[in-house]
């Protein structure tokens, strides 16, 4: 089985180490594939956002491990979701808020069965005491409802919607990459439904007008364009540079997508 | 064999990635779990810190390589550790203090036979030249013996012992770590047994006197607190914030807890 | 199969983690290790670097894969490049020129074959679509000519070479590690050949003259020093602080061995 493990750990502390320590202790057999551990740091929303356009990437089975949890110790609950091919672990906050959206059924159950957790269970490093020997036990074979009553209602954050019209998409920035290329609420296909996409689309951000293209080198080093990105949506970027830098724009900043 | 490896080499450079190859070049089975490749450059302390509180969270029978080597090519040795769990590879610099702290019985031996080595040695990558392979062949069931003659006298850096009164502990930061907390030399147990632990205790740093408590959470979002952290350490930290920041304090701050 | 990955991908995106996804998708039994996902962002000539002094450290039989990929999208070739140890994927920008410059025998395929490939193709994402997939068929022991037909004419940077006097050699630096030193552009041999390498050699960079030494602690803490480096190239640093920072110099500075 595939453990694909994302959280706001870093990578100075030995945090990431720790958790991975602990599930190889109960099945030595685990492979663990990192998503990202730089989250920014109790970021719930893009730690959401990034593992909402990856996991459909996983092969069938994979179980996913993900943790940014500012609410560790206090009575947020422990999820263990269920879908057609996967499975989740997570702190009950929201950071699977995209999978819910993406997957046809869920089934959700709270982590409470103590005798597969790691003992004393500390009130600040769940990561280690309670998901790790979940997630090592689930791979062994437990049954998910081993671990819990069926959990119905888990928190799922506010999605900022996409306002569609005939001329126009009004939309936001939801994510900024590491290349500094911001991603938009706008999925690819609002845009590709209104074929053919061309000249006619246009992306108005920060007060400049920028064309819908294929890809960065459509425009000469340094220009700014839209795009369809590799995740699914709408994106603003720089050939060779950052649109962040070069527009000034992060997460919110409002997007309008013009069809002329 | 799980092969635990700590630097601070740092992930930009191909280092971390050559002492894998190296390895697998020898025993293609070797299973590697990073713990940290960010230690401070060349910060032998703490590097012992991360180490000495990870280490035993890892199955028996893990081997770990630690390197923080700012004396690499010099006359200091190169440390084959024994315990009744584990092996540790790792330059004869303090690095292994918190090991020897923490095991009962070890045993060294000082890494001098060269027929396990790869040629030729550089003076300055004993990762590559000197460690991988004897991790390596270690792996492949060479006996700690075959490395070289027993070492006696490994280097122990001297720890901050906390002054222990009845009235209260004095102590200091030892480490702070990415999200921003501050981690005291005071283990959690000269804590806990004074139990009940409660609102008697106070944790004074920076002029401000902090609340023992159990979780950030159980403060309001942006405050401070004193908790046990789950190294075993007392740990001062903000809710959702960076104690480092909002207290100005780093590594040697003094703090005092107060038991009233 | 080792797959090892090189990339300018960077750690907090899930680009990495959607790589390997897509390979183990394909093939479960994969063994991934990474190089370095924190060249500089587009960085070709520093991906070349890295990648160059790092392959030969790796088992006969790995297949590299290595992407900094400004091009992605345009007319550029994918390459699948065989040498008599290695299989490497990359984009044809020049990525894989001192991976050539080292290689005896070298043939070379335009990785064209979209049957290999994930679909849809994503103009801005062909390393999960394209040489993730195409990784994964090869380590299942798909020929390298089943991807696409001979390619004869990759791309190749300019290397700055050395200039080369009997009282002097003229080079300048090439890569700045993650320690702050100056890798130069002239490599061991040209310095061992002139045996014995002694006090009769200075490196002057920014206006001072450095001796010639074999490790870091030849000099005393925080005084710069020219060495022979673990990459095999002569290199500029300070014993336990940053080359970069104390000389203000990086990449192109200009450096002049004098043999006296």
């Amino acid at each position: 089985m595939i453990l694909a493990f994302l959280s706001d750990f870093g990578l100075k502390d030995p945090y990431v180490g720790i958790v991975k320590a602990v599930m190889l202790g109960i099945n030595p057999a685990m492979r663990v594939v990192d998503i990202s551990h730089q989250i920014v740091s109790q970021d719930v929303m893009g730690g959401a956002f990034v593992l909402g356009s990856t996991f459909r990437e996983f092969p069938s089975g994979t179980c996913f491990l993900a943790i940014v949890d500012p609410g560790v110790g206090s009575q947020r609950a422990g999820l263990l979701a269920v879908t057609e091919r996967y499975t989740f672990l997570a702190p009950d906050n929201g950071l699977l808020s995209m999978v819910f959206r993406y997957s046809k059924k869920v089934t959700c159950f709270s982590i409470e069965n103590s005798r597969y957790f790691r003992h004393p269970v500390s009130d600040t490093f769940h990561g280690r005491d309670i998901f790790a020997p979940v997630a090592a036990h689930l791979s062994l074979g437990v049954k998910p409802h081993s671990f819990g009553p069926p959990f119905l209602d888990p928190v799922r954050l506010p999605w900022p919607e996409p306002v569609i019209r005939d001329q126009y998409i009004k939309g936001e920035v939801i994510y900024v990459d590491g290349f500094g290329s911001l991603i938009l609420n706008i999925p690819a296909d609002l845009i590709q439904n209104r074929e053919p996409v061309n000249e006619k689309f246009k992306a108005n951000i920060k007060g400049m007008e920028l064309p819908l293209l294929s890809t960065y080198s459509d425009v000469s080093k340094g220009k700014p364009l839209a795009l369809i990105g590799s995740s699914g949506f709408l994106e603003v970027a720089v050939n060779q540079g950052s649109a962040t830098k070069m527009l000034g724009a992060g997460v919110g900043e409002p997007v309008v997508v013009k069809i002329l």
